[in-house]
């Protein structure tokens, strides 16, 4: 029995997006959906009580940032990373590959795998395909993902193409490496940069090795929303029915409705968390910059339209205040909100799914929110 | 019918420390009680819920703060400070006057008042009696305090005279200036540093006027802890028993225990969240550092008698990783655990006044928590 199964409930006809259940072992969650980002073990500043209330179904933690600190081992000492956090629901963890090549100047790749400087304390560390599997085994989370190479944007071709084939081999090693299939299920990862015939091959190479999920990777890297699109639209054709589709670090509300449209299941992002961190909310008629003095006697909530715990309780004048005077509530409820928002996002695309009107839903949608065609982070 | 009444509900045979009931407008809390402090209408890191759920009955805001930032009026404007907020229970508002003063190089006191700059942005004010209370009319909390002069420590007995003088001046005009006192219930301060004979005038000049509860002022300021309790046998006897007595500045548990034993029945301060912020919580066998090596692979509670949301459900280990880590979460369960231990002791020193046994209480506390003569600020 693979440790994570996908139903496939319902297909938009309008659209064609996938209304989905991923069963892992600790639980079950609705897909479209969208993953929070706890990168030290916790998502900043929100308990994991309150990530449940506001309907949080998995989350995403970094193995390179748990890997320096506090360090694989403890945590698994610790019982594994659910216990040391205190999530009992499903948690996804990335390979590390993604921060250490973004640490450019402090990373050397080869074949074997990556060498590179830690960012807290300069130290010199190694990871390769074993390397990550390894930790990501110790930690214990439901979905690990395979070791890959992120070609950045732009890329030539030839550099695209070789660091595809080497994802490849890497994706070979690490199942071989992964010691916990029936309790951890490891997801491959397509790459090929904007190329779409290196994304065909990548995602044939890479379903002829049955994994139980499959990523695309190294998009939202810096190129335009329309080759994003179309990419994923030439790329999850040759993605199994029967298997969930993730696309990486995507976490835009245009994104992901124009992902789940195009045949996505879940997707990740610290956009919601950062930018709260930083006084930017969500609403349904757009961003707004809390700080701005505007709001200094705006006694409103933040989304009039919004259920969450901050709209019900407080104001956008308190919660600017709260910025103003650098307090850490402040960065807590817009955290908090723009989780929400994002969540209560994929509910209604889930729903608008379930009613063949995703389409619909989407045209209502940025006719009030406004069109974003920015990567959004 | 006075905004604010107090019920005597026993005495401890063993201590004399009293058991009461304050009722407010926002409702009642049981003595002996200790307020966490929210300086900037927001107790650092606690949502208004998360302080309803470890049991706080009131809690304390900064006028002077709220003042310069988001100002008073705004406030009003808000619904007052409860709604500004989210907070439906009692709020005390300090004068200002200890904020004023402690500015130091920053301020120039008269008979009229105090001139000072702003700590945020340099801009001169002032603030007087009058003013004090006007501002503490806007701001609408349940519990107003005089405005008075918070003499340094040490000082020379002339000074203290004086100082004590005004301070007894002041609260007239503060008592003059008061708009709102079916609403809203002013205390005077008792002063006189640590004078016996000051602090007996002081009581005996403030008690005349007859307000609806008093403080004492001036203590935990530097003067040693025996001197404090002395000065505290010597005031308190001088202040009517149908009245609440508030003990300023004061949270550490020893001082909390040794308060209440000597007739005081409301406290604050900002140790456990100042304190919780920087890395040290309470533990019933005393204080320890989070942050220290030692407790990396402690995945024990941070104290196994606590009750608190924190104690059931993260270790130490996670807690320190937050700390290391640098993240928020970190900073909020350090303080969510420390306001709880000190609302949870207030707890048990209210059962054992009912149970007539505080003095027994207190020696089995301080054997196992270790006496603490420091302030503890």
């Amino acid at each position: 029995m693979a440790a994570v199964t996908y139903e496939l409930i319902h297909v938009c006809k309008q659209t064609g997006a996938r209304l989905g259940r991923v069963h892992t072992p600790h639980g079950s969650f609705d897909t479209p959906v969208f993953m929070p980002v706890g990168t030290q073990a916790t998502v900043k500043g929100m308990s994991p009580d309150e990530l449940k209330e506001i309907g949080a179904g998995i989350i995403l933690s970094n193995t390179y940032h748990l890997y320096l600190r506090p360090g694989h081992e403890l945590i698994k000492k610790a019982g594994g990373l659910h216990r040391f956090m205190n999530w009992d629901r499903p948690i996804l963890t990335d390979s590390g590959g993604f921060q250490v090549f973004s640490l450019a100047e402090l990373r050397d790749i080869t074949e074997e795998g990556v060498t590179f400087r830690s960012h807290i304390d300069g130290s010199k560390h190694f990871l390769s395909p074993e390397k990550s599997i390894e930790i990501q085994n110790a930690l214990g989370s439901d979905i690990i993902m395979a070791f890959d190479e992120c070609a950045p944007y732009p890329c030539d071709y030839e550099y695209a193409k070789k660091s595809m084939e080497m994802t490849t081999r890497w994706a070979e090693r690490c199942l071989k490496a992964h010691k916990n299939p029936e309790k951890q299920a490891l997801f491959g990862i397509v790459q090929g940069s904007v190329y779409e015939d290196l994304r065909r091959e990548s995602a044939k190479q890479l379903t002829a090795m049955d994994f139980p999920g499959y990523a695309i990777g190294g998009l939202s890297v810096g190129e335009p929303g329309e080759v994003m699109m179309e990419m994923l639209e030439k790329t999850v054709p040759y993605l199994p029915e029967n298997k969930p589709r993730y696309l990486m670090g995507v976490g835009s509300p245009d994104y992901l409705i124009d992902g789940s449209i195009r045949g996505i299941d879940m997707f990740d992002c610290v956009l919601p968390t950062r930018i709260g961190r930083n006084g930017t909310v969500f609403t349904s008629k757009g961003r707004i910059i809390i700080r701005d003095a505007k709001y200094a006697e705006d006694f409103s909530p933040i989304d009039e339209e919004c259920d969450c715990y901050v709209c019900r309780n407080f104001t956008r004048a308190y919660i600017r205040h709260l910025f103003k005077a650098g307090e850490m509530l402040g960065l807590r409820l817009a955290t908090w909100h723009n989780l929400r928002f994002l969540i209560r996002l994929m509910e209604n695309i889930r729903e608008a799914i379930r009613n063949d009107c995703l389409g619909d839903f989407r045209n209502e949608f940025f006719r009030k929110f406004g069109y974003d065609t920015k990567t959004g982070i």
